[in-house]
Formats: C-alpha cells, sequence, structure tokens
C-alpha cells in the first residue's frame, strides 16, 4: 500500500498533516508520530461562489500589493491644532460622528447623549431636553466623520468648536483629523454631558487646543509613525493602551510647551491633563491609522480592507476595491472587564472609529506587544500572544515600522483581507472601550469584540460582482 | 520488579524524571513517555563541605525568610536632591566611587579617568595631567558609595560639588542616594573627562540639581517603587532599559517644574536633557535598590546576597550573614553590542554599582519584561525570557509588587541566595553598560555579564565557617 507519492504507507515513518478537531492529532502523537497540527476552518457559509470569483480576479494579487504598499509607505506627521470649524469647515448645527452613517431614529445612547453634549457646548440648547428635541426634529447636520477625512473614537462626535489635530501623510500629501481626548469615565465620547464634561470642553477649547496648537507649530511636524513603533516596544498596542504613547508625545513637545508665551498656570494644568491620561495618544495614533489606510483606498480588485467603524448601532467595514460603499451589520457588545458596579447589562453595542487602529495593523492586532493589557480588557497573556499570531491568518503584510519585539520583532499583522477572513472565519480582533447603553451615562469597561460577519460576506459579494467574467 | 513505592516497574505507565544530558530524555519520549526533564548541575567544584555546613545551619530558613521579606516591604521615595557635600558630608578631596574598595595604582581607566575628572570639576586640579598627579600621590581619599549608604553607576565617582537624589525607605525609615545620569556616551561615569564632560556637570550643578530639589520639594515624595512597577510592564528592565521609567518620573514632577520660579528656557533646557536621556531614571531606581538590598542586612545565618558592586578591576559581592565583608574575584569583560568601531579589545572589565539592580531583583533578572533590549545587550528575545526563568532557580523569593507581563505577572525573581548559586552553579545575569579601557575614552558599548564564581564559593565558604557546629 503505498500514498499519492508512491511511498509505503505501512513501512515508512508517517508524518502526518490534521485539521480540526484534534482527538487525531493527540492519538497519533501518543504513538510518537510526527504531527503537524494545521488551523484550517471552512469558509463561512454560503459564501463558496462569491469566494472562487474573488479568488479568481486576476487584478487582485497586483492590486493588494499596490494598497497595502501604500498603507505601510505612509508617513504620520503631525502638522498643526485648529478647530474643527477651521479644520473641517464645519458650519453651526453640523456634527460629525462615528462609524458608519446613522440618524436620530437609530442612534444608541451614547451617541444621542455625545450629540445632545455638543448640542449643549456649542450653545445651541440650553438644557439636554431641549437639545434632545432638536436633534429628533432633524435640525442638526449628522455626518460620519470617515467621510470628511476624519475619525473619533466611541461616539466620536465633532462640532465646531472642538480643537482638532491635524495630521499630514508626508508620502501621500493627505491630512487626516481627530478630536483632542477627554480622558475617561464621564466624558462625551462615551455619552455622557453633565456640566462637568461641557466645563472641560471648554478648558479644552480655550486653553488645551490653542496651548497645543503654538507648542505643535513652534516644534514642527511631530512624526507619530516613530511614536508607535517605540509604544509597540513599551507594553502598548495603540488602543486601549497608549500609556508608552502618550508620554513620548509629551516628552516631544514639552520643551515647546513650556517655553510657550502662556501663564506658567495654564502650562501646569495642561502638562497635568495630558500627563493624566493615559489615552491622550489614542487620538493621534487614530489619524496616522487613519491616513494609513486612505492611502490604500480605490483600488479596483482589492480585497484589503480600509475602514472599520462602529456607530453604536451598525459596525461597518469600507474595501479598497469598492470605493466608499459601506457594508454593515449589528454591532456586538463587546466581552470585557466592567468598571465598578457596571456589568453586561449596563454596555452599549460596541461604537467608535478607533478599529481604525486594528484596520491599520495595531490595536487588537498588536495585542502580543501589550501582554499588560489583559489586565484592563479580560482574558490571559497566552490570549493575548495568540490573537495576534491568529491575525497574519487574514491579513496581507507584515509592517517592517511596527515591529513586536516578544515574537522576535516581526512586523505587527496589517491590512485585513476580506477574503482571507471569508475563507478561515477568523474575524479581525479588536480591543475597545464599553459605552453605557444610556445616554449621560460615560464608560462602563472595556474589553474585546469582533465585526459581524456578514460586513466580509456582504463585501466578498460585492466584490464577486465587481470581479471581470471568468 | 517494583519501585520504592511498590509500583510495578514494567508493567505501570513510566512517569520519568531526568537530569543532565537529554540523549535519554529524547529516547524516552520518543516512545511516548512521559520525561519531566530538571535542569539540575553539579554544585561548584570543591564546595560541597562549606555548602553541606551552611544548608545544615539550622537559622538559615528563618534568617533568609526574615531578611528576604524585609527586602520585599522596603517602600523607596524620592525625597529632596542634595549636593554631596550635604547629603554625603563629603569633604574637598574627598570621593566616593563605585564597587568594593580600591586604590589608585589598582584602578582601571575608566575609574582613573572619572577620579581625573572629577578633580578637574572640583577646581583641585587645572589639568588632566596635574590631577593624575595628586591621585597617584595619594593625596584624594577614596572610598566605596556602598560603605555610604550611597550607590553609583559605572566608575561611580562623587565629589562633593555633585548633586544627589536622596531617597527614604519609608518603612524602614533608611536613606539612600545616588548622583544625577549625565547621559550616554562621553560622560564621566564612563571615564570621559574633556571639556564636555566638565561643563556638564557644572550645569548640571548651577541648573538641573537646584531645579529638581525645587520641584520634588514643592511634589512631595515621589513613590518610586511605584514607578518601577510600571516600567516593568513596559518593556524597561530598570538596568540597562529606562526608557519608561524615565517618562514616567518626568510626568510625576512636571507640573512642578513647569511652576518653579525658574527662568522658562532653564525648565526648557532641565526637560529636555531629561526627556532626552532614555537612562536618567537609571540613577533613581538603583537608590531604591540600595535601600531594599539595605533592608535585607546583618541577619546571621541568611545566605542573602545584599550587594554586587564592580570598580572595574575586582567583582565584590556582600552577605546579609557575615555583615559588611566583600568577597571579590577579578572583574570580566561583558560580551555585548559595541558602539560605532569600538569593539572587544576596546572594552575594560565590569564595572559599576549598577548590579543593585540585578541584587534587588531587576535588571538582568527582569530581562523577560523587556525583550526590545536584546536589540541594545545582544542575544535574543528567547534569551531574555530564559535569563529571567533561570534566576528563579537561585532567588529566595518572587517580589509580587514587580510583575513580568508575559511570564503571566510572576514576579520578579528576587533574593540572591548564594548557597543555591553555588549548589547549582547558576551566576546571576547582570545586563550592564561597557566603558573604554583607556582612561577618557567613554562608553563603548552594553552588554551582559556574570561574577566570577569565586565571589560565591569564597561568601559560602565564610558562611560555613560563621555557622553553629553541628
Amino acid at each position: 500500500m503505498t500514498d499519492h507519492r508512491g511511498v509505503p504507507l505501512l513501512t515508512a515513518r508517517p508524518s502526518v498533516v490534521t485539521v480540526g478537531a484534534d482527538l487525531f492529532t493527540r492519538s497519533l502523537a501518543d504513538q510518537a508520530v510526527s504531527v503537524t497540527p494545521v488551523d484550517w476552518r471552512p469558509p463561512m457559509p454560503g459564501t463558496a461562489d462569491h469566494l472562487a470569483r474573488v479568488l479568481a480576479d486576476p487584478r487582485r494579487d497586483e492590486a493588494n500589493r499596490r494598497a497595502v504598499g501604500r498603507v505601510l509607505a505612509s508617513t504620520p506627521h503631525l502638522v498643526d491644532v485648529r478647530p474643527a470649524s477651521e479644520a473641517l469647515g464645519l458650519e453651526p448645527g453640523q456634527f460629525r460622528h462615528a462609524g458608519p452613517p446613522i440618524d436620530w431614529a437609530r442612534a444608541s445612547g451614547p451617541m444621542r447623549g455625545a450629540l445632545i453634549g455638543a448640542m449643549l457646548f456649542e450653545g445651541l440648547a440650553d438644557t439636554p431636553e431641549e437639545a434632545e428635541a432638536h436633534l429628533a426634529a432633524g435640525r442638526a447636520d449628522l455626518d460620519p466623520c470617515h467621510h470628511h477625512r476624519a475619525v473619533g473614537p466611541m461616539a466620536g462626535v465633532v462640532s465646531p468648536s472642538m480643537w482638532m489635530f491635524e495630521l499630514e501623510d508626508t508620502t501621500h500629501g493627505t491630512r487626516a483629523w481627530c478630536s483632542l481626548n477627554e480622558g475617561l469615565g464621564k466624558v462625551l465620547r462615551y455619552g455622557a454631558y453633565g456640566p462637568e464634561v461641557v466645563d472641560r470642553l471648554r478648558w479644552m477649547s480655550a486653553v488645551l487646543g490653542p496651548l497645543l496648537r503654538d507648542a505643535v507649530r513652534a516644534h514642527g511636524p511631530v512624526d507619530i509613525r516613530a511614536i508607535i513603533a517605540q509604544m509597540l516596544q513599551m507594553g502598548d498596542e495603540g488602543h486601549n493602551r497608549n500609556r508608552a504613547g502618550t508620554l513620548m508625545f509629551l516628552r516631544e513637545i514639552l520643551p515647546e510647551l513650556v517655553a510657550a508665551q502662556a501663564p506658567s498656570s495654564d502650562v501646569a494644568d495642561a502638562v497635568r491633563f495630558v500627563a493624566g491620561n493615559d489615552h491622550f495618544f489614542l487620538n493621534l495614533d487614530m489619524p496616522a491609522c487613519k491616513l494609513a489606510m486612505d492611502a490604500g483606498r480605490d483600488e479596483p480588485g482589492s480585497t484589503l480592507v480600509v475602514a472599520m467603524a462602529r456607530n453604536g448601532t451598525d459596525f461597518g467595514i469600507q474595501v479598497s476595491g469598492t470605493g466608499d460603499r459601506w457594508y454593515t451589520g449589528p454591532a456586538q457588545v463587546p466581552d470585557g472587564l466592567y468598571l465598578g458596579a457596571y456589568g453586561p447589562d449596563d454596555a452599549n453595542p460596541d461604537i467608535g472609529d478607533s478599529a481604525i487602529t486594528e484596520t491599520a495593523g495595531i490595536g487588537g492586532f498588536a495585542m502580543a506587544a501589550a501582554p499588560a493589557i489583559v489586565k484592563f480588557v479580560g482574558g490571559e497573556v497566552a490570549d493575548a500572544l495568540d490573537a495576534t499570531r491568529r491575525m497574519y491568518e487574514i491579513t496581507l503584510a507584515e509592517n517592517p515600522a511596527y515591529q513586536v519585539p516578544v515574537l522576535d520583532f516581526r512586523g505587527t499583522p496589517t491590512g485585513i483581507d476580506v477574503a482571507k477572513v471569508v475563507r478561515t472565519g477568523i474575524l479581525p480582533q479588536i480591543n475597545t472601550g464599553i459605552a453605557g447603553k444610556v445616554a449621560g451615562t460615560g464608560q462602563v469597561g472595556a474589553g474585546l469584540v469582533t465585526p459581524p460577519a456578514s460586513c466580509f460576506t456582504e463585501a466578498v459579494a460585492a466584490l464577486a460582482e465587481a470581479a471581470p467574467p471568468v
């Protein structure tokens, strides 16, 4: 009896590749047979035809190589800090928000809370009730951040008087924006809108924004990619841990901040605020990731995911080969650790543009660089290492600029391929904060979440439709 | 046929513990037999009798428990910054240095270079030649830092006008001191003494020291143990990587530094100097480790190492059970990576009190927390993980305050036991900078080193002599 290569099956030493359930693997190993377990899984159900057409698209390989090549070549720099009225040209009554498009009627609690807070902050209403009445009557203009080269964490609500980080990709000459991070707990982006939230936003616009603007302009462009590269060597993954990134950013602009023509008490307040908020750098790495992924857009035939974003109701993705079209499904409730007395019943479904970090290969994709994060999002250290290893299965490249020391300096898994996601059934791993589902609550926890599979199966169906006839 | 427990040897499934060469291990594993390899090694040659007496000392267990208990209970806080003339009561012409006692005749190049530089800095000589003549004539008073509750990295030379960090162990009410870190390259502690070295020291005494003093006094005690705990979660091991620690220390005192009554250009210079020196925090974690290990001193019967220190010629250790006695052997040349065109021929043997970090369970003992360090000291990531794992074999405790995330938050291996070192032959793993062997050169590299075995065999011999008769 021989195998297909003509090797005697019963006398030669067997070498076995196993797939799926590991009973057979273990039986063989117990008999000292060399076994190579392979993590093969069936494709997502009902996708075989679409997947076949997408995989047969002759443009695909080269399109993906070009798209992800531009992603890796992106060089994001912080170049300015300006109010959204200037940076995004926002007018009173216009708001930007996280995730794919949504209207007030379908908006979740934290999205509504953040919009109410932004109305109060802009002086467009005197009470939450009045703000809500205006919003429910459709008197505000809502549009996704992503449609305006911007990103916003959690609710991601931006109004004209909020100040924005302005980043430039010096390789591709593009720009992207993100608001300034407010800290944790009772903050607008988690849907809180009490007086302390609005007061903090007023101070950020009156003091922090102008100080950062002066410091950044005096300093010149700040290389954000270099800081991300270093933070991954310092226990941050760039989504739920930004402690080292925040400290390195602060270090970078500190001499200019100290030398600014401003009262030293304002400088001390600004330093205390930034230094006391381990997440401050999130709002700098998000637009850096946005620039990288925008560079990968609009490559016909490419299966590269260029955006993953959630508005608290829907999870949406965009794919390079199909332009600005969103593929959406219901946002899931994250699995995680809760603050104080909060629990899963208090949690809103997944929300925010911050999944742009995973889209660009950091955050959940770089968890192996941040084993200490399991104390914040739950799980074991081995899970964090496994999460990163698993993401190599669904990505197109490894980013040489972003290395994970404990994986022998392997580059982070970068550029999600919808075809690989559908073929393996492995969903992208996202680290995230958890907002309270009731408007006004704020943050209730942090955890792990995946997108709904339907985003990817729909994207593959659309790519199949757009593929040239076989 | 049965084994000593009466279990049938030939019919029951065997369970085997193997030791030493792994041929037998592999043969058994090939036959699917459960094997537990144990990393047993023979004791150091000629130590059997001494070791037997030390291990039989009835005081040993309890003495070690008490000594290491005090080490773990230590709570180091930065409480002041003062000139050495005040802090250590140093008079003109008095110098402190790293390692066990040494005189000019036996001093290595970098030790001589640092002493020459300190003479110039103090105005006791106008030229290096004049300084050298004074030193060679015995006109300076040399004494180890360790004899004065102080520690100094590399040459560790302290003179009266240098400013010192003053730390207090709030648990035990003790104090320890260390100089301010000058940065890398051409610096006094690596034996350089050119004009730029002396000018930098003058600025540190005139501007940096007083600014830090004012900030620390305004801030109140800075919890150094808390910063060490966090830096181990941020890719630092506290000896050759202190990047996160430096940033967290800067963050801690920044508001007070900014609000200080000083010209903003001085504040900006100080911030730039500290922020630009990734090793600044080394001179804060060293005295923290010194306080911890001083707490473990003078416990009769204890085999705990309370100091490891090198003067560039000799490596010395002190042991809790034998007071202030040094056990010395020839310092080794580290194995590592070299800067620029330098190579092993340019390297001085191991130098500095900084091995107090390993003595207290960080530095080389916490390398698993800092995999990125292999780019600085050489080796592979797996070596860094193995180094920490191996140190558990020769230590008395795991420090619950200092955890290594990637080892599932296991506490760092803490408290070297001379008996375990001699019994296993495993030497402590030290990370270190490498000084040029010619006086005036400065730093030439960084790498890994171990102490000479004779320090430990001599210590065990002395402990055996001091043990009660059997």
